[in-house]
């Protein structure tokens, strides 16, 4: 009998089912530099232990990408091995941050199940949560994907399809402990925009553009200990290019973003995301943004702004999204939704 | 004259010399995620303090290959540089973990000398040791390099060809101060595969592949100040491809081999290592393992495996190693056999 | 109105303006595994704490070069996003070590305005301060750009060329704190070369030669948080390559310049650097030194020396640097003149 994981198919999920992953991990400032190489980041809160302590916390967060990835990871093994397609994300919150020394794991329960009309394969929703070593919720989010089925002669699950928020509501953001924009240095920052100083349906182009290289999505895709194949290996495809992982596309779009969003300091809520197409090595990123909302928190001198974030092989000074017929643009790579935390 | 280190050459060494290796190097929570994001590394005790603490360990150690890397490549400027073949390791066993803050320095003694027929190269046998900030050996291998002459009709040195063991012995190998197995969660760990449920004679195909880029290795190499030009500069050669560091080799295939082998956890041990064919950027690797022995151990729960672990830009599933001429087929890179510590 | 910066143009500068750089980067010990992975760095004192210890320090402060680059990258969106050229250095001095977990911020003062004879734009000359969490400088340096005019009929600013040294004073190092070579360990640093051994007008080939990649210096660039987009965007050029940042060049030919000067430990001013040619990725760049000047200073055992720090595309042992017309050779990258502290 095989010792390896062939990983899940469809008919191996039911409802309710609470999937423990593997390989919980330590994060500390080694990930913290590397993320800085990798990604031309540059929000000040993650890069300065004095401006941290300065917004009231003990010190630099590892940035909330960060715990993302290391939590998505651990969860590709179990959910997304035979996963055909990426199909969504919901109901992302940060619940806490993640210190450098933390040791962070994943869970999943399956909350959706769908099998498609061809018979083959099946929609999964699983909602994961992130969880660091005192066993706190860091992160949680809804993601869900297509899987094969082993074999398609099996009887389908009554389906069971979750009723998901269409953006987390601005009332159940959490902001982080003692998080105070009251003395916040703009100058330090980089930009004097301010939340009031962003409208409701203003567009944003970040400008700048970053050309991407095959060992620089393997180096951060492993760093996650993602390991899905087409990441890594180049025998997959005639043209030996690997698919990169979406999650770098994330990252390297929201670093883009600091150029006219330098100020959208702390991620909290993931609304919704798309990978509206592939990326591979060799495309050069540019990002835009748009402001979908604005909102107040409890917290000192903090807002709250909802942004869609797309990344683009194209030019992002024209904010192209979809076609007429409603379909992402060709050069679209990402279409993401999400809240951040912006002094006021 | 000049100041530059010209490598030392067959004449230059003689039994029982010492040479202490330069530039100490201080490893701490940097080198472990580079180590992450170089090699898909999963082994749940270097990954998570939490886990290494439930084991007994008062923390996660640095990597054992971390260890290897850097006590070997304190080594190359005097006993490889102008190496013509690495020609094996024999002996090896890891005696105290490494941890983050820990300073290695290596020394190394002249065990074996014999020159070759022609007359213009010989082999050079030496035992290494790798010491921590308080003179503790960490790690001991023996390896021995065929290394040219300076001058051919300089006269040959007694031939001393020392004896060594096959394989470390079972009871030779030392398991960690606390180590124990007794409380070892399978699930967190990543597969529930135990000492008990692997036989002599069996053989794992690992079945993931990952593409190495020129980027990536000279990252490594450079990483445990392995300066030897090959791995380095592109003049070299017409293709300007650069010779990969074995190491390179010997971890990639050791972190593909957690699917399969996620268990066992330390390696204790290196019985032997060829490196049987060149690796070069644009290789897929993939790896496959055979169980060569097993044996128990006193710490609680805790067995050990001794496996050969086979890196091949083939078809991993085939296990392939020799042809009928006892030569390595064309497709093997590496041939390793070691001990590991597995939960029983 | 757009919320990215446009950078500033010749207008923007005025004489006595001080400008304090965005982004505070707390650097660790990541910081410092990744030079070593990015550089075959392998000076003693800035790879090992207990050689630092033992030569006074309270453990082993981050490589000069680290310092130097981070606060010259955060120099970058104010000085050079719209710099035709980097013209040069001087001045440069290293007032403090930077320790694992300080913090750092860069400030810059102009000191010098020169419009050009074509009217489109000008020389700004600026001293630029790095400063920790305590506010102590850590180094300051002069650089000046040449920088577009945003419009070119406006008026030119009276010309302020300020007198520059040709070299730091030999009086004005300042020795890191407690610094000590009087129990210098030669052969744990490398080589038996002492400060007594050079000779004013010698000429070191540093023989090793290293090939660039495309992933490296992105990886490095980003690391500093350096922004120019030349460094970063394929769509920049025909040919896809991207500009090479000149201080990926400095520390590659620094970390190779170990074999010959692996005891020229500190860096501790910086005289002059010119960036002769333009480094691509594909180039294997070698390095040469001279040995331009020799003193003493006061703490014990400490000598110092300039040296002048030539990297080539072509071959170092030709140390060939400026043709007869008195231009760089097509070959040489960099032309740097530095102090450095070495054991007498």
């Amino acid at each position: 009998m095989s010792k390896t994981n062939p990983g899940r198919f469809f008919e191996d999920y039911h409802i309710g089912q609470v999937i423990r992953h593997a390989v919980p991990r330590t994060v500390a400032e080694g990930e913290r530099a590397l993320y800085h190489a990798l990604y031309p980041a540059r929000h000040a809160l993650y890069s300065s232990d004095e401006f941290a302590a300065r917004s009231g916390l003990e010190g630099s967060p590892l940035d909330d990408l960060i715990a993302f990835h290391v939590v998505f990871g651990k969860t590709v093994p179990d959910i997304s091995l035979n996963a055909i397609a990426n199909l969504g994300y919901a109901e992302g919150r940060w619940l806490r941050p993640v210190w450098p020394g933390d040791t962070l794991r994943s869970e999943s329960e399956v909350i959706g199940l769908r099998q498609n009309s061809n018979g083959k394969s099946g929609v999964v929703w699983v909602r994961t949560r992130g969880l660091n070593q005192v066993d706190e919720v860091v992160l949680k989010y809804v993601r869900w994907v297509m899987v094969r089925k082993r074999d398609a002669d099996a009887s389908p699950p009554d389906a069971v399809v979750p009723q998901l928020a269409g953006a987390v509501a601005a009332d159940d953001l959490v902001v982080p402990e003692g998080l105070s924009f009251a003395d916040y240095d703009f100058e330090l920052a980089g930009e004097p925009h301010r939340w009031g100083d962003y409208a409701v349906g203003e567009k944003i182009n970040h400008v700048d553009g970053c050309t991407v290289e095959e060992a620089e999505h393997m180096l951060a895709t492993r760093l996650w200990q993602n390991t899905a194949k087409v990441h890594f290996d180049a025998t997959n495809r005639e043209d030996g290019r690997r698919l990169i992982y979406g999650g770098h596309v994330i990252s390297m779009a929201r670093a883009l973003s600091f150029n006219g969003l330098a100020n959208a300091q702390m991620i909290v809520a993931l609304n919704a995301g798309a990978h509206a197409n592939p990326c591979f090595s060799g495309d050069t990123l540019r990002a835009w943004s748009e402001v979908l909302d604005k909102a107040e928190t409890d917290a000192p001198g903090v807002g709250a702004i909802r942004l869609r974030l797309v990344a683009t092989k194209g030019d992002s000074a024209d904010f192209v999204l979809k076609g007429e017929d409603g379909k992402y643009d060709p050069q679209v790579l990402l279409d993401l939704d999400y809240w951040a935390l912006m002094p006021i």
